[in-house]
């Protein structure tokens, strides 16, 4: 019997819990609360700042893997060093955990990335910001930032003034990028690596509202330069589970790195439909370590659209009649204004005529919903 | 909040659970024991024939539905007075718990179906058999009986004297059918009506082992005539949720009603991979009583071999890597000789193409099961 554990109750977790139904794998969520998004699956309730706490879940499970990036790295080195299996390794994580560490081991890599500077006091400043072009550019807190928290395109030193005076920050090129693209990937503990096409993400408010399955009109080579990066992430930092690799794509057609995240990610929603492994199986099946599934996709293109606020099952009853061929996802949350709360996913043959479909599912949603 | 109530922890309740995760319901499976197939999901744990533990059970969902249907019909309508919501109804259930009630309500739907007669006593029995077009002939338990459990082929009344002394045996005309088909459908309780493609059932000893969908080189006749015969069942009897009509197809083209099971179905675990709504999310759509989902399909081939035996995720481990296109459901049963312990999907463009792969990944299976 194969147990995996899930730190974290969200909707990651919650999104497993179909994958490991089909598979036969027992799957144990170590959430935060009662009732929590993954609650529909068995949960342990924890809090995972506390390494006693943690220790006594690891002993219940055969692996760990996690639902976000908030447990203290010095707690998954403990835990390992008492025997538990974490995948990915916290060596890994590190690169997720603190943005400064990722551009480092980016730049030692040889990766394409904005040009990147670490301010800790405003000294410092003016040879920070020539380095990463000057003004306007990006100032990014290292840690704990998401969904465009911790993140300012700053004109002046004085906009960011206040994080540098409480520790680090990380300064960014600000990249006048064509688009954004997610390039998602899972890798086993023996190096086998298996790649979806890149997709492209449109956000509102830093936020991902809208993915595209694969990103319309993307080249060989892209996907070639997509793969090769995604590819020397996973290998060089044995990565196992899913990869996500967060890419700016230049209107010259260069990628540089924006973001990673080592679990499955938003922009990969859509691929539960589109693809014959969603990325939930697939991250399954990487922390228990057995073959990965065909990334192939069944139908030629896909759009997920991210549902904020509120993602009501008496919500989208209102709407169902109008969108039979609309997969809706709810997340079970409260709702709370910007809260990702669920989203819509449209597969067919188009990209646009998808997109419009989900849309439009989004719009009817939040008439009923306001 | 919509909490489904589930009796019976089988495969089939299993499978509800990613339909819930995804539409954000919650689902409350009654199970026979810990550890049933149902167990990754939240489940209470009681006895289906004992009226007070399922009346205790009721008044914790909004709606009760069904894994098996062997649940007393008198305790359902019991629950059914004290307010429980029940899908499909009893009155219709009543049709899958005794197949002489089945025969004589198709017979007044006039609805096509094997020539029958019911065999009180031997004495009664060569008028009997005359009526079926005598022997060979098929000798049925009314109750109890599945997987070809309950079924004899006769060449006399001799074959079934001892169930003939113990009830009221049904006697049908042996079909020399062309194949076998089975009609899927699903009702909402005010009548929406959404059906699939037929699909082609094979069966070994009885029991059925690979499915077709859709059934290859189907007329639009037969669709026309398939559906019809469903929808008339669907709303004579008020189903609400999956119908099956297992139906033979006869060299001429004709279909004559074989069975009927009234949630989802063997014969539709396919459509979970290649419909745009799967049977366990459409059956939940019609039991919550929510507009149901498009019955498209993804792919214009799909294959389903079952896997009798044995289905560990261990086991399926050893071969996944030569099948990443085989999708592998295990319902997490002890390993019995016979028992349904799983199933393997492929899709694609060719039933036969999809079929060989599902017998190939049976085949290698098998052999690291043994």
């Amino acid at each position: 019997m194969t147990v995996v554990g899930v730190i974290g109750g969200g909707q990651l977790a919650r999104m497993m819990i179909p994958a490991a139904v089909n598979l036969g794998i027992d799957i144990s969520v170590f959430a935060e609360t009662e009732g929590s998004s993954a609650h529909l699956g068995q949960t342990q309730i924890g809090d995972f700042t506390d390494l006693s706490q943690l220790a006594a879940f690891a002993r219940t499970v055969d692996v760990i893997t996690f639902d976000h990036e908030h447990v203290p790295l010095a707690h998954l080195h403990a835990l390992r060093e008492e025997g538990a299996v974490i995948h990915p390794p916290p060596e890994a994580l590190a690169l997720t955990h603190d943005k400064t560490v990722m551009r480092n081991a980016l730049h030692a890599l040889g990766l394409p990335q904005p040009r990147f500077a670490i301010l800790s006091s405003l000294a410092e400043g003016e040879q920070a910001v020539s380095e990463v072009g000057g003004f306007p550019c990006v100032a990014k807190l290292p840690v704990g930032g998401y969904d465009g928290k911790g993140v300012r395109v700053i004109q002046s030193l004085q906009d960011c003034a206040d994080w540098i005076s409480a520790g680090p920050v990380l300064l960014e090129e600000f990249v006048d990028f064509h688009r954004e693209l997610s390039q998602l990937s899972a890798r086993r503990p023996g190096g086998q690596w298996v790649p979806w096409l890149p997709v492209e993400t449109r956000q509102s408010n830093g936020v991902c509202s809208e993915v595209l399955s694969p990103a319309p009109g993307v080249s060989e080579e892209l996907v070639a330069e997509a793969r090769s990066i995604a590819h020397t992430i996973a290998e060089s930092l044995g990565v196992v589970g899913v990869l996500a690799v967060e890419l700016f794509e230049l209107p010259n057609g260069q990628l540089l790195v924006n973001e990673l995240a080592m679990r499955p990610h938003n922009s990969g929603h859509v691929l539960t439909e589109q693809s014959v492994t969603s990325q939930f199986e697939q991250h399954l099946r990487a922390v228990a370590d057995i073959p990965l599934g065909s990334a192939a996709l069944r139908e030629p293109a896909g759009a997920m659209v991210n549902i904020f606020g509120s993602a009501r099952f008496a919500e989208y009853s209102l709407i169902a009649a109008d969108f039979p061929e609309v997969k809706f996802h709810s997340y079970q949350k409260q709702p709370r204004p910007g809260r990702k709360a669920g989203h819509f996913v449209v597969t067919g043959e188009d990209s646009n005529v998808t997109l419009e479909r989900a849309k439009k599912a989004l719009q009817a949603l939040q008439g009923v919903s306001a």
